[in-house]
């Protein structure tokens, strides 16, 4: 089947490359470790010039040869590669977007080797505290594209920095970011909490969902600061092994970012998108907080790259047969 | 004036000791790096004894040559000296404790040369989440020496796990820990918050109080997990310059600490106890946060070994003049 498009899903830590077929099916895919911050430095030749830049060795690794066999194939990409420490900055859009207004807005880089490649630009809230996503937003639009347009969503997108996104018609209205998996990181290897854990062997279902009770729970209002500490003393009570101190930690953890959604999201349709053991983890944990409607999504990047593009008019929509 | 008491404050990182004349009047005081996690390594002498225990190092290098003038002091110590970790575990005691049942619950450890010390045990609460200190017992003790017995108060210690101790007619009813200072320290050491923060020369007011008041807003109800990524948006924002944003951290988890504050203590008599610098956060963001009664203690760890001293019986009360 015959490309039309390269999407890239380009992170900080990763680069994921596909090549979408008609519809945007996608017919190959790649993972490399080259995100943003972990760019190759081997300087090589690319379209005959010899070349050190990180981006470029990076992109041509990513889909050089789809580029070789199909040198006019369309280019998209999304992620922090648009931001300052990127490619080249595509600046913040303001909410509210959907995904006319952004892929009227996407961001050009021309690459040593002639091609265009679009970046998607993060979008920025401005309402009290400003908020800000680069990548979470094509999820978003890619999540979008399977449903019914109208009414409200709230889509969940789990991570170092969770996105909640507030869907209204179709449209990117209002986003929050809670800090829950890097806090989650930065406590099990650098504060005592790490000091009694041990990483078990199997997912601790009890002590996590004991750490979702302890968020709701009347100790859970004085707020996380405050429930943090019971991690510690809960193993000097020996309640809690130190193979279940982890897993009560997460527990509590994202006990404690569902309490923080607005009062009317248990009735709203949550969508999550994210890797699946931390979306199942969600999914528990919501499912324990009386969260009445949630779904998983898939492929949720790729699909939204694809819808940009479209807006874009980087391709052509695939005529009905 | 002839000693009457060696009190020691031995905790994780350091230890103070302090030679008491009657009626608990500080003769001489001396601070060493020998916390229970520091402690001396080289073999030396004690009593002519070759020792290599680290915990007799510290307590002959904190006050071996007060006992050989005076061998017959009574010494009493308080802090992590009595944890798992330390030179021998004093048991916690259950809440309600006060200072007579404490100074009857000492645990005592005999010297290599023969002097026995005797330590506070620390304080647990088991009901909710179990809650633990260690030291700050001793400080709350100290601190009510000085006031006039009956009525509640709520004695603040401020710190890596930052303590909030209610006091009811003399005695410790309830306490709850705050794992703040730990938390900003680790989000400011390996956080993303912290590559974009840069050391200011001189305390940021502006950027303290908007943290406080950031986390008494309706954005602070969602809670810290939301509230922390501001930190790093408002410097992408240009709100908050690199010099402000350790300010700004500092002042978020201050205010959210004192937001889970009991909603009676804004009209509690509040007593702060603990480094100046620290009060002084804390006392401008109580302020900010409309509590009406806050006034700061000194000299509460030697204040409250004296008085546990008495109460057990190691020292006489002074004969009124």
């Amino acid at each position: 089947m015959q490309a039309q498009l390269i999407a890239l899903d380009w992170g900080t830590s990763s680069l994921r490359a596909y090549k979408l077929g008609p519809a945007g099916v996608v017919l190959e895919q790649r993972s490399l470790a080259f995100g943003i911050m972990h760019l190759p430095v081997e300087p090589r030749d690319i379209a005959g010039t010899r070349c050190s830049n990180g981006f470029e060795l990076a992109f041509d690794a990513a889909c050089g040869d789809w580029l070789d066999a199909q040198p006019t194939l369309a280019v998209i990409a999304c992620g922090m590669v648009g931001s300052a420490q990127g490619w080249s900055e595509a600046a913040y859009r303001n909410t509210p977007v959907d995904v006319a207004s952004l892929g009227q807005a996407l961001h050009r880089v021309r690459s040593l080797r002639g091609v265009d490649v679009y970046i998607v630009p993060g979008v920025i809230e401005q309402v009290g505290l400003p908020n800000v996503m680069r990548g979470e937003e094509t999820q978003v639009l890619g999540v979008l594209q399977n449903l019914r347009a109208g009414g409200e969503l709230l889509i969940g997108l789990p991570g170092s920095h969770s996105k909640w996104v507030e869907v209204a018609d179709g449209c990117i209205t209002h986003f929050d970011t809670f800090m829950t998996g890097e806090l989650f990181a930065v406590l099990s290897k650098h504060s005592i909490l790490g000091r009694t854990q041990k990483t078990p062997e199997h997912f601790q279902a009890d002590a996590f969902d004991r750490g979702v009770q302890v968020a709701r729970s009347s100790d859970g209002q004085r707020g996380v600061l405050s429930t943090l500490f019971s991690a510690r003393t809960l193993g000097l009570t020996a309640e809690l092994g130190a193979e279940q101190q982890p897993d009560y930690l997460s527990g509590l953890l994202i006990g404690h970012e569902l309490a923080g959604l607005p009062a009317g999201a248990k009735h709203t349709p949550i969508i999550l998108v994210g890797a699946a053991p931390l979306c199942a983890r969600y999914q528990r944990a919501l499912a324990l907080c009386d969260f009445a409607h949630v779904s998983l999504a898939q492929e949720a990047t790729e699909r939204g790259l694809w819808q940009l593009a479209l807006a874009a008019g980087l391709i052509q929509p695939a005529l009905e047969a």
